[in-house]
């Protein structure tokens, strides 16, 4: 599915809400959240964090589908067309950045 | 264009590089400094912070763009599919979380 | 008690371990990990998000605690003198940055 | 000098502003944009990032300086005291979680 159409099918639920958007500092908080938890994630399979007992088993893919969303909701929030975005990084992918590594 | 495309077009342009991904810590550093970027432009745009004169103006969509390719790098480095990660996102606000929030 | 103390009393109880340091970048990741705690309970206090019944009550000071002994462990590996980091800072704040906010 | 001296210090200063403190969901996006430049000078060093000729050199004590300032600010518009938050950290690792490593 088209990311676009994920950021319509995501509006169209948190229009059932009073508040569909939370301000942008409160959604920026909470990716920094889901980010953090991406990051014990990481650490327990490639740093030396050893997991509690307590803590449930990792879900990397989880994690990751908790940060796009908090990504779509804030690209939803200001009107941005993640699709054009992706587009961009990109683009500067291939042109500006294209000698700063060692290719094959 | 699908999630997935974009995960293959990134893939196959960086198949083009001796090391294709960076070490999954220091991809994970390089996405944390993409959401401080972002942060940063959140914090100029909502937040009390003033920009310095010498600072290029702010590209909220840019930064997600960035955000966003950090991230598709990660997945790819994983062997995940990040539509199977939104859709479980939002599967999960859909039905865990459908009554956290006040209705209309 | 200084920094400087701080700073040593937990090299001191780190060298009892066999590992006292993880990897530079398994200890950015264990930062991360704690700025993402203390954002969700900034969130909880200061944004939109709603705790969930099954989470435990936020402790600012406690997730405050976690952050700087992170960057503890951080510098102690990196041989840095926070006292002279936070110096910086303030030198900083008071020099380059006195005109940047309105006055009193 | 002691972490309370540090916080006074500061918070003497910022009260010649007309805003000492920032709204605490802009502290913390600071506090990230931070740790987020933490973590590039930490991906030159021990990750793959490669520096542009662009950029400065890196100063992993400044961004460590800048990242307990800006929680230095967080902590005085609580009310904290930093010291309490750090000695209960380090007690933590005392004891909580002294068995979760291997001892020498």
């Amino acid at each position: 599915m088209p990311l676009r159409d994920y950021q319509t099918e995501i509006d169209d639920w948190l229009q059932n809400y009073k508040q569909p958007y939370w301000t942008p500092l409160s959604q920026l908080a909470r990716l920094v959240e889901e980010v953090g938890e991406l990051s014990r994630a990481y650490n327990h399979k490639y740093g030396e964090k050893i997991k509690k007992d307590s803590e449930a088993p990792d879900d990397i893919e989880g994690e990751m589908g908790d940060v796009l969303f908090g990504l779509i909701c804030m690209a939803n929030d200001e009107g941005l067309d993640l699709d054009r975005a992706i587009q961009g990084a990109i683009s500067k992918a291939k042109t500006r950045d294209k000698d700063r590594f060692e290719k094959k």
